[in-house]
């Protein structure tokens, strides 16, 4: 049977200031109302013979696809946690350990969860093909034939014909230059390395064993060792942190003898940067993507977007990515968007969070939204889901307004529990043991105004919390 | 005696999105802590045997102008309020009326609100010179000797000198091309129109007569029937209506045999336009000017200003106008910010607010700001200052919760009065009579989340107002 294995490690910070640390890029909806990591769900859910994708992610990570998965009515084949980054190739061999214990002829479809293919029947009748020379112990990578020369990605170059449409891979190349990448593009026997796979986990693992034993040996302690937790998979720490760093490419596909590449055109992006999404996007005559509200006068070229409540306006301006969020906007030349990174990397220095946190941070049981903040104050606008409840819970230095406006709160303040109706409110002093809890069908919307000395997320005591966090 | 005259009836709409029809440019901070107004206020303040500064403003600024002036400890030599825009030559009038009926020497110093002048002493001195003209009877503009080719304002040729320093006016000429403003700043005998004048109040009252009689009796009647309301002098609305509507320049200056011009070196500009202010303000050596929270890379020639709780980043762009508010953002080519007005053009063509109200609005009382919104509920941040109070009032529509985080409220709830301190908060339930008074020394900082089916401003019925609104 065909399992997919969606690889969502990715804290992909090229997409700043819309993908940050705790909500990257792969859980946004960049294009539509799916995000990418749904739409990849979606896309192997489609496949013929197909069962429930197994999602390997960090930690941080969990409860968001634990959430999109049911988002798009996806069952679920796992959540691996990893404890910390590690690149590909341990992360596929965890999934191959985890496949193999209860199918020994496991089949993988390896796909990274951020990545775009607008022609998802090309993609599919690939990964039929791929499927049989999977059954040959081919392991498969997918080539994505290119349309332009691309001196971003790595390039395979294909070798004898193997049937199926596939080729043995002749070789792997790193990112051309320019004029390496025309050749290439000329020659027609290159293509992309999209970073997605097709193999027998089995097969896998043999390989590990040859070429990355101590790979193999940590990935197989740490799953071993592993310990359920709600419906993630939390592996081994100590054994995973033991596991070399490497991609499946370096770790396996250069060095078997058996690696055969499928060249496909699927219209596939990685979306690896603002200027690759503009590139993909529906654009007016113009050349402009506008997403939100936009006002602009003589603009080209350009891709803006404007957040909630917020407009952008623009005059006279060529060739810029503009990203707006609630607490931080970019302004970029549109060929220098890969300096992103170099922003980043400053907050980092400075010590802050716009890299890590949205405004709006999600959790378990729904998200908060720091709506203003003064010097012995807060606002914030949470939103509790159907079903949920925060943490019993005690702060040290705040107390609470909450007002509900939206649904029926349940409260719970030390010995008293009580339902909150839209329009009514209560207090919470300093000290209070408190919860919320939504015992309804639509979500709970309340604003919490916090007073006191210091506000800080960190002053918190989880009693008990129905998500294992206390 | 010399009287200041300010003109503040500008609605500037070219420095948007900071500066809006309901708090435009004039009483923006936009180059240190004072708004522009505030160091025109200050700039008369520090000349020798001035008497306190009368201001002509619409209605709807009076409760900013009387604010500002307190706010620089500035005594008020009369805050006149026009019903409606009738350009500059009637809005003198009405200062010249009001000054010669107790001063009947009076000598006016006009100025617009919103310039920015960087040499004081040498405007002192030219008003000084300008003074001893005057009673010379002489009408005196200040020109500004120009340092480049500047083809955005007018010009005033000079004639014979006066003595002083100041000539007779030969004749103003408009705003020239380019090829004209080079031959007039290489000639050395044109200086710009600055919009500054100085005269005697009855020589102006004279001029009119003689060359815009029906100006001069429509606000003579206007301001005959005027009315004092608080600090205020409102004048006839239907009598100043019946004025024509005229620049100063035509009605009298290009008119009379007795104008004069001193040109002046004293860093002035008029800040008519983004490009204007970056010109203008202090800049790193890369050419940028950066005002709140921006991180920048490669970034050249722009001025950019972030707004609180938010960050602006850019990378690699050049010559830009980057300006953040809380609702709307502009992002221009620095030469094309003319352009700006077509922006609020188009906000005007779709009904929009954005041009007319920031999202903080400004009252007598203080201020409120609308910091979250959903279906069904808007959360402020409402400021009441020292000694104010908002009018008793009910809604028809909406319920609020109170929660004060700073300073102590006295609430009126119905029939009941009660103190509110930080921490606590009170309902006022809908149709409730209420009201908001702050009777201590410090601004009253609450949080009001209103609930309710229709959120809009105009659901209040005011029952009694200390600021006559009722």
């Amino acid at each position: 049977m065909l399992h997919p294995v969606i690889l969502s490690g990715g804290s992909g910070s090229r997409l700043w200031p819309l993908s940050r640390q705790n909500l990257p890029k792969q859980f946004l909806s960049l294009m539509g109302d799916l995000s990418l990591f749904q739409e990849t769900v979606r896309r192997v859910g489609a496949l013929p013979d197909v069962r429930p994708p197994v999602t390997v992610c960090s930690e941080d990570h969990r409860f968001m696809v634990g959430e999109q998965l049911q988002g798009v009515g996806s069952a679920n084949g796992g959540i691996l946690l990893e404890p910390m980054a590690r690149n590909t190739a341990p992360a596929i061999a965890l999934a191959a350990w985890h496949l193999v214990a209860s199918d020994p002829n496991a089949t993988l479809l390896v796909l990274p969860a951020d990545h775009l293919i607008e022609d998802e029947a090309a993609f599919r009748d690939a990964v039929a093909r791929a499927a049989v020379l999977a059954e040959q112990d081919w392991l498969v990578a997918f080539g994505i034939r290119p349309d332009y020369a691309e001196t971003g990605y790595g390039y395979i170059l294909r070798g004898d014909g193997l049937g199926e449409g596939g080729y043995r891979i002749e070789r792997f190349v790193e990112k051309p230059d320019l004029a390496t990448a025309e050749r290439y593009l000329a020659e027609g026997s290159y293509a992309w390395n999209s970073g997605m796979f097709l193999f027998r986990a089995q097969r896998y693992l043999d390989e590990l064993l040859r070429h990355a034993p101590a790979m193999l040996a940590a990935t197989s302690d740490a799953y071993a060792a592993a310990e359920s937790d709600l419906d993630f998979i939390r592996v081994d720490k100590e054994s995973f942190a033991a596991s070399p760093s490497d991609s499946i490419d370096y770790a396996v596909m250069e060095k078997t003898d058996r690696a055969a590449v499928v060249p496909v055109s699927c219209g596939w992006s990685d979306i690896g940067s603002w200027s690759s999404l503009w590139t993909v996007a529906e654009r007016d005559e113009d050349g402009n993507r506008y997403e939100g509200d936009v006002i602009s006068v003589d603009t080209r070229g350009s891709l803006v977007r404007a957040s909630d409540r917020r407009m952008i306006a623009t005059i006279g301006v060529e060739d810029l990515v503009i990203v707006d969020t609630p607490d931080a906007t970019l302004v970029a030349r549109k060929d220098r968007v890969q300096d992103v990174k170099a922003i980043v990397d400053k907050l980092k220095a400075a010590g802050r969070q716009e890299h890590l946190f949205h405004r709006k941070v999600y959790r378990p049981w729904g998200s908060y939204d720091s709506i203003d903040m003064g010097e012995r104050f807060q606002v914030k606008r949470i939103v509790v889901k159907p079903g949920a409840a925060l943490s019993l819970q005690k702060h040290a230095h705040r107390a609470e307004h909450w007002i509900v406006v939206s649904g029926t709160a349940e409260v719970t303040c030390d010995d008293r529990v009580f339902d909150l109706h839209e329009n009514q409110s209560t207090y919470i002093p300093l000290g209070s043991v408190h919860r919320l809890r939504n015992r309804g069908t639509e979500p709970v919307e309340l604003i919490e105004v916090q007073s006191g000395s210091y506000l800080g997320e960190d002053d918190i005591v989880r009693l008990e919390d129905v998500y294992g966090r206390s």
